[in-house]
């Protein structure tokens, strides 16, 4: 994996922060990498997610999804951090087995998922520190009834992943189901290396150790120089460039493989970074459908954006037919690989004829190794920025205010936050 | 449908516009619905867009489709506009044939989308105004060709809209296939009520006839005041509000369902507003899931956002199963819907008592003529911003330079914008 910062650099024709900047921000990077290996050696909370590579154990994670052998289906049952780094391995890479979400508690969309499974092979895989997370119950419950109603005995089926005690692990004892503990000091966002992330990508066959592998090979490159670590180069100049106005950073791969990966980095950057009056705003793109839209906003609208363009350098190609059809004969003999190509660096090149800075991350292959640093190096990128910034990266205060009022509103106890929602101002024009 | 402005107002606990201001504001939307009618009359470039439910015959999508009998999936073969209308109504809409798009030129994507179908019973709807459009032309040829592999007759399955000129036009007239103009004077981004969008949903068995009747309301709402018009009321909160520094919209409906409509409207405002360095940057989100994570950073992060909140008043729902789980016996006796229902009111409060403004928008539901409304008063919306902002709406001239390097990258022509890509400067870290 490689990160290429030319385009931010403030020379013509791209616009962003000068080569002289940068040096001097490194002295800063040299004093945030300290403080987080000093984190990671007392195994403080967040920072412990840095030393994942190493401290999950993938033989565990094998062992406890062994019980189930050969599903057709996993649908993970989490919510969050729960989910998201399952689904952007799972999403990523191929497999007989399908890979499903209940992320949400949208009534239509989990009765048409449990319409159309086989529960009887199916795999639930429940996800929740607490093991009170009022969705992931609610889903739970749903599924475990489906199941009933569909003669399978739900406790062949379920694994769970949960915190050392709680209702989930209360379950897991009374029911002698596989489970797996989360780990400490772990935010959601950061759990993806462990196994919150990999028991999913276990059960549908992926190569988890490589996963793993990919992760230690950045964690091998974290120095105290943000130009020898592709993923302090990247939190560096994203930092630099949030600094510079560039409050929002467009996350574009040119793969469809990596569209989930691009809300799993959505959701950690904005909520470790989104505190405090700061923070960069993610934007989820892929390439090359988003530059018939979005690149307009991008490359003419307000100078606020900073475009992460993320390729691999090798893959499956199509070849294109040869067609005598008026105009298009240059196509012929090309591939769509070539095609992609060749929009992912005319949009970089259009973006820098404009003046608008863009990062250039290339993966070898987006495979289990390829996606370990890619998620891993986004992680340490992000811890990187929150020192810069000097937020605190491991907390998300602003996502309890909410549950508390929905608790409330639901009778499950006397919030007054669920007060202010009778209070609602309104102006209806219908 | 009803837009509710009460958490845009500069009141406590939420901050955004004055009453006094919209009220002011009241003025302009006058003389800009003035324009916007006489552009109609006129039928203008875009304007033209907003006449569609009146001008589209629907009888003449369901004849021209009628050839192909009961598909089992249709793959339609577009990019940007010409793809993610059509996406909107069958990804929102239940149906027993599979909608697929084309809308990227991801070899592994194609691959894997092409292995999976059953070509004989595949409908292919290949949609480009141009019949020029390089991804779009691409993707037919492959896919041509897997049919040919898998001795299929293409000239059976394929159905075409283009414009009236031009390769894909004289292709349908060699060989005979049904085909259907695209409208004049209708950008794509604006084309989802005409055969552009509502082809793929006349294939997949929807009441398209519907989706005009519910845009049709929506049209007769237009008139001279934003507090008269849900869509001219969304339109002028939204640009005031960016006026005043929500250079941001996040789009986040509370239903899976909707979740390409966020997509579509991402691209129908960073197409049409991003501009002459002004646009306000859509975000594209999803309740409940995006409480999560997102919602740290709308609620606590830079105060640029404005945050539209969707939802269906009516649903299909789930009861919750009764529980013995400690903790959680509040869940039993609701619904999914009911914690839905909480989680979307306690986001709106939340963001109220950080005086961070948000729109709530409430369709009755989420079927055929709810997404008729919905489609109309955003693009109405977006047509009345443009006015107010007094941007070129129906342009988009940065889409373009890109599209002339990568033509001249694969050799499809001497392009002077191919040449800036050989110049990038580069800093690789690795």
């Amino acid at each position: 994996m490689q990160v290429d910062l030319g385009n931010v650099l403030d020379t013509a024709p791209a616009h962003g922060v000068s080569r002289e900047a940068l040096d001097r921000l490194d002295g800063r990077v040299a004093a945030a990498h300290d403080r987080i290996e000093r984190g990671r050696e007392a195994g403080e909370h967040g920072y412990e997610s840095l030393n994942l590579p190493n401290s999950t154990d993938p033989a565990a994670i094998r062992d406890a999804v062994s019980r189930f052998d050969d599903p057709s289906a996993v649908v993970t049952v989490g919510i969050g951090g729960s989910a998201l780094g399952a689904a952007t391995l799972t999403d990523a890479l191929e497999s007989d087995v399908d890979a499903h979400y209940l992320d949400n508690v949208d009534p239509e969309a989990v009765e048409r998922l449990l319409d159309s499974l086989d529960l009887a092979s199916t795999v639930v895989n429940v996800v929740s520190r607490s093991g009170t997370t009022a969705e992931t119950l609610a889903n739970f419950l749903v599924v475990r009834e489906a199941m009933a109603d569909a003669g399978v005995d739900w406790t062949d089926r379920t694994f769970v992943t949960t915190g050392e005690e709680g209702n989930l692990r209360d379950l897991a004892d009374k029911h002698d189901l596989p489970s797996l503990p989360v780990p400490d000091g772990v935010p959601g966002r950061f759990s993806v290396l462990s196994t919150v992330g990999l028991a999913a990508a276990a059960l549908c066959g992926h190569d988890i150790e490589a996963v793993l592998e990919g992760a230690a090979a950045q964690e091998a490159r974290l120095s105290d120089s943000l130009f020898d670590s592709p993923a302090y180069a990247y939190g560096a100049v994203s930092y630099a460039l949030a600094e510079r106005g560039m409050q929002q950073n467009a996350m574009m791969p040119y793969a469809e493989s990596l569209e989930t990966f691009s809300e799993w980095f959505a959701q950690l950057w904005a909520e470790s970074l989104g505190k405090d009056g700061l923070g960069q705003t993610p934007l989820r793109a892929l390439g090359a459908t988003d530059q018939h839209s979005q690149l307009q906003l991008y490359r003419a609208g307000p100078r606020d954006k900073l475009v992460t363009l993320v390729r691999a350098t090798e893959r499956d190609d199509v070849a294109i037919p040869e067609t005598d059809l008026d105009g298009l004969a240059y196509l012929g003999g090309s591939s769509l690989g070539d095609l992609l190509d060749a929009e992912f660096e005319a949009t970089e090149a259009s973006l820098a004829a404009a003046g608008r800075p863009s990062v250039r991350i290339e993966l070898d292959r987006v495979d289990e190794y390829g996606l370990g640093e890619l998620l891993y190096a986004m992680e340490a990128a992000c811890v990187l920025y929150g020192e810069l910034a000097s937020v605190d990266t491991f907390v998300q205060p602003a996502v309890e205010w909410g549950k508390r009022a929905a608790r409330g509103l639901l009778g499950g106890g006397d919030f007054e936050e669920a007060d202010a929602v009778e209070e609602k101002s309104r102006l209806v024009v219908e």
